[in-house]
């Protein structure tokens, strides 16, 4: 969800510099972890905790189009590690209903580590998600997974759709040879 | 969780009578689904969208110990279908924090369907959920599911532990043939 559905870098930044009077711009923490970009007073869990973060996220760009599109092909899950900030659990719910109502209670999971999350594709920033899933993986661009290149990148929400274009290719082709 | 980890046929029973000013017996709805079970107004909804419902629900008899007991040998995880009662989310986790601190955020799954839920075994009281399941099931008695047959029961708490006691067994049986 964050970093995939929600914008959550911008956030970060403005209440990084808001809260420590600091004067960071999003080029600035490209490929550093966490706690490299935000090193005052352990930040980054700090902001997570606050009241309103998770509520007041933006929405990916294209990602409301996307996921409308992807719908048409796939079962979508919003799967998000809500667990280790409980505030954002009910602020998730709320964001979800007012950018994206037409994905069902259902498809919506809320989880801790995603470890037992057994899909065909996983959409994720974190590798820490994708090194442990069985499917297929693709890594959401991120400033803290700038360095790594071990699950293939998208920089967008048209690079996922993209590329599951030609995956859908794919498995026509392969439906038609059988 | 429900019907499982935590108490929730005496809770349902007491909520009804009280609201609707029935007076229903436990032994009554044995057998019967929530909407047998509880006809008037479609009670069963409207009260597990009362705030506190589940916030109050008392721990299953054993549950705790059990638990406990099976962290020595397993690693396991609260799947609670969650996302139908957007109100519940705080609720469960604030109980659980009160009744199982000792299981970790990490461990901890709200979902709305449990069939993307990959894990080894799964102990649920809804057949909805244990009929899509890979792994192997375990059918916790509840009101609801006394005419199922279909998936092994367990009456208690001691009688998981049974059961994964044997399990546990024929593991070591298995590992030291090989």
């Amino acid at each position: 969800m964050d970093g995939v559905l929600a914008s959550v870098e911008p956030q970060l930044v403005k209440y990084y510099n808001q809260v420590y009077g600091a004067s960071l711009t999003l080029e600035q923490i490209q490929g550093m972890s966490g706690a490299e970009a935000f090193p005052k007073d352990a930040a980054t869990r700090k902001m997570l905790n606050l009241p309103g973060f998770f509520r007041d996220l933006e929405v990916m760009e294209g990602a409301v189009d996307a996921v409308k599109k992807l719908m048409k092909h796939y079962e979508v899950y919003v799967v998000s590690a809500a667990m280790e900030f409980p505030l954002s659990l009910m602020e998730k719910y709320e964001w979800l209903q007012q950018y994206f109502p037409f994905i069902d209670w259902h498809n919506i999971v809320m989880c801790g580590d995603k470890s037992i999350i057994n899909t065909d594709y996983m959409i994720d920033d974190y590798c820490k998600n994708l090194d442990v899933f069985k499917g297929k993986t693709l890594m959401f661009h991120a400033y803290h997974n700038t360095t790594l290149d071990h699950h293939y990148r998208v920089r967008s929400w048209q690079e996922v759709l993209n590329w599951f274009e030609r995956e859908l290719d794919l498995e026509l082709k392969v439906t038609s040879e059988n």
